[in-house]
């Protein structure tokens, strides 16, 4: 990689990492710790959704009852007033993310469409 | 977004596009697009790619001509030089996205490390 795009990659580092969405979700994630009914709860809930996911990377049978179990997790992880907030603040980073992406891309989008348009 | 991270993924956007990995790989496009077989053999081997990839989101079934077609197409896409030169230049590009994506990704990854390490 050149020094020119080494560089700002890390200036972008160095801006998310300022931003105020990041300093809310980071601030959200120390609410959760300090916090042990919502630090449960979000463990509970990340446990059962790697279980699932995995079963569904691995190709494995998901029972019903599991289906339900995740579904009754995710309800008590959303109830719960920090991790609500938590979850808030993860979408809107990922949406963040996903536009800095999304500007990054177009060179290579305009790239690839502009050779599709010549079939 | 905050105006400050829009402005630094606009500079990664121009910087990406002035680099010499994105301008060698735009030269090798054109390159393609004005060979006619090497076209031909790209697109061919795009859309054998493509089928294949669709049957493996669906789950329908590959039958073993399948997968040797795919493999005789990607055979000879790479033993054209024109495409082996792109498949390069792809790659490399590839590496400095995944390069940057990993710069700028590290806050979270952060984050998220040192919350899992209070468990
Ligand atoms: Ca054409
Ligand atoms: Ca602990």
């Amino acid at each position: 990689m050149s020094n020119q795009l080494y560089a700002i990659a890390e200036q972008l580092e160095k801006a998310i990492r300022a931003s105020s969405d990041f300093q809310q979700l980071k601030q959200a994630y120390e609410a959760v710790r300090h916090d042990e009914t919502a630090y449960r709860l979000f463990t509970n809930f990340r446990d059962v959704q790697m279980r699932l996911h995995e079963k569904q990377m691995t190709g494995a049978e998901i029972l019903p009852e599991e289906v339900e179990h995740a579904q009754k997790a995710m309800m008590l992880a959303q109830q719960n007033a920090k991790l609500s907030q938590l979850m808030a603040l993860e979408q809107r980073m990922s949406m963040v993310l996903a536009d800095i992406q999304q500007i990054a891309m177009k060179p290579l989008e305009e790239l690839y469409r502009s050779f599709m348009e010549t079939e």
